[in-house]
């Protein structure tokens, strides 16, 4: 059974602020999804004194330690002869490895750098970890008991191995007790109002409750080897936030949608000002999308609202580019130009100029129409340029959820 | 002289994966750019025992900590008087600290909660901070020459403490030398190939180079107190991948080309089949983007790249959807729909479905035209659908920016 988890995200990038260290963050969800918590985590640069030293201090002490960074092709690079080192271990060859690193090159028309060929030399003892999505692999380590597993850097290779090889791993190591996890997808409240509504909740033991907060939404997080109290908090729960509950166990909204309108075998067009093609390009996120999505058209300028869309412009001129009445016109638009089941508009002010005191930046008009039903609604949303424009695709996709 | 850095990361939700640690990111850019480089970063839960050790292990052999998180009015909250503790301090209360936080919450209308009182408390021989944003105070501590910092885990309270007073802590213990930075950004070369070309380099003391890759291109980093060196190695980088290099000090390319697009008084338009909007919401992410920006036709079925693009159907069931020809006259549909200086095209298959021998996943079209000019090339993207799609977009950018 595992125990002391620790990280060590290796890279210079990551103190100097040039990255963000999004793996902490992808490992701590992953592991708590499967029931382990990392009890530390060390950021360090690509320096073997600091590799040793970092080392030293945790090995003894761990049960796991997942390693990222460091396995790239150039002399940064020293994660794996730094390991080897460490561990006393001969660099191996493998000619599979550089045979699949060769590969991947030559996929791309190119041949294999000769520097790329220290991508194949693995510590004895360690086990490779084949690379799908990059030319690094990543290593596994056994020793009386402690696990480590190193993975590249880079977040997409990172997660691949992750899913690949660590999830088994750690699922031949997991401790005895099932460990349930639950989640429930709020959409319409804040965190600290939705936790002052279901503040009495009472928690049995080994049940957890984790706040998963993303741009505008919040999910829930019901979690522990306690079924039985899962259930109990899930039942308050779901009682308490009904309003604002839009699924379970989702991943986000447009997975959902993607699944409804396939189901359903309903076609969709958007038509975008402000938010300039961002819901259109969600809505072809997953692939299949062609099912559904149909086309966009994106009317940043007027001229374009007006002779390609056929808002008229004196609908412009009396009440504004950012108006209820030209959004229900961008909507007919849509509707005489792709002819699909449902249509959405958008027009608004993402800022952070273009405000007035009548239509502040954070002004969206955001129409929906489904068959025969049309919704116009006027929102007000809060934050930057990038998070209005956000926040603006995700309450248009609420809003067919909801109208579907 | 500053040399040691230390940052500790308190929060048990850095380490749940519910809170991306970009306190992190932030502290090292803003050391960065004073001429400081961070040491390393420890991620630590809010318990008692971790911070001790931790400090333990660091204290002394630092010049400088700072810690951020724990400093809310919740039994979580440790950090005040764990680190009381540690330096054997008693806890002071401060008057003036304790009406500042009343004063917040009476702005807002409220009562002060009995529970934000210990938030005035302070370790003697601790330097308060006042935080105009928040309830928390930061904390300043010097000892030997060693300085402790201690600020607000939300990154808003951060940065604005960071501002008010760390910098002029540093300032006052900066290294005597001053701190250059350089980025050269490159395209079209990835970062093995490029580290390849440029192996020969010999860098002169006090200069170190640094490799930043992204999706699809890479950045080079050359920084220290040596100016001279820096400025030979990058003639020689400059040199030796002349071919790659498309800006210098460049934040990402999308920012170069809105800047180009305002001095020219160019103006944009897009036709997006396979990245369904994408590169239409990227023109549109800058504030100021509607001096050039005029639309987008998201041209997903077929259907409308024949009835709103002009896409002739001939066409399509001779060469098919992706195929040079589709793309040339998209990019005729553009203009006339558009009529704008400069267009582009987009027709490609991002998978993972829909390969075929001939045309496997990640083929993609791309038309850029420019007043007179035109030029459509066949890519080829290796990745999964995201990556396919994502480096699509940024060759458009990158092709307009070549042809411009």
């Amino acid at each position: 059974m595992i125990n002391k988890i620790f990280i060590i995200n290796i890279g210079n990038e990551l103190l100097t602020g040039r990255i963000t260290n999004t793996n902490l963050t992808t490992l701590g969800q992953k592991l708590l999804s499967l029931g382990f918590e990392i009890t530390e985590a060390y950021v360090i640069p690509d320096v073997k004194d600091a590799i040793f030293e970092t080392l030293n201090k945790v090995w003894l002490d761990s049960a796991l330690i997942i390693v990222t960074g460091g396995l790239g092709p150039t002399k940064d690079d020293i994660t794996r002869t730094t390991l080897g080192e460490f561990f006393k271990k001969e660099m191996i060859f493998y000619e599979d490895i550089n045979e699949d690193i060769r590969e991947s090159f030559r996929k791309r028309n190119s041949e294999m750098p000769e520097i790329n060929r220290v991508q194949a030399y693995i510590p004895q003892d360690f086990m490779p970890l084949k690379n799908k999505h990059g030319t690094a692999p990543g290593m596994y380590y056994k020793c009386d008991n402690r696990h480590l597993i190193s993975l590249p850097g880079v977040p997409f290779e990172m997660e691949h191995l992750f899913e690949e090889y660590v999830v088994d791993i750690l699922e031949a190591n997991k401790p005895e007790m099932e460990f349930w996890v639950y989640d429930i997808n709020t959409y319409g409240i804040g965190e600290s109002a939705a936790a002052e509504i279901i503040e009495n909740i009472s928690l049995a033991e080994n049940v957890k409750l984790a706040w998963l907060p993303h741009l505008g939404r919040v999910d829930l997080r019901l979690m522990g080897c306690n079924k039985e109290g899962i259930m109990k908090a899930l039942g308050y729960i779901e009682e308490k936030l009904s309003n604002y509950i839009w699924g379970k166990n989702e991943k986000n909204p447009i997975d959902k949608l993607h699944q409804e309108l396939i189901n359903r075998q309903m076609t969709i067009a958007t038509v975008e000002s402000c938010t300039g093609g961002m819901l259109s390009s969600l809505l072809t996120t997953k692939s299949g999308s062609s099912k559904y999505m149909m086309g966009s058209v994106v009317c940043y300028s007027n001229d374009v609202k007006i002779n390609t869309l056929g808002v008229l412009s004196e609908t412009i001129n009396k009440y504004g580019a950012v108006s209820l009445e030209v959004a229900h016109e961008m909507l007919e638009g849509c509707k005489k130009m792709f002819n699909t089941d449902i249509c959405c508009a958008i027009t608004g002010i993402a800022g952070p100029e273009g405000g007035s005191k009548e239509k502040p930046v954070g002004t969206v008009y955001i129409g929906v129409s489904i068959l025969n039903k049309k919704r116009v609604e006027k929102c007000y949303f809060i934050g930057n340029r990038e998070q209005i424009r956000q926040k603006a695709v995700d309450k248009a996709v609420f809003m067919v959820l909801e109208e579907i």
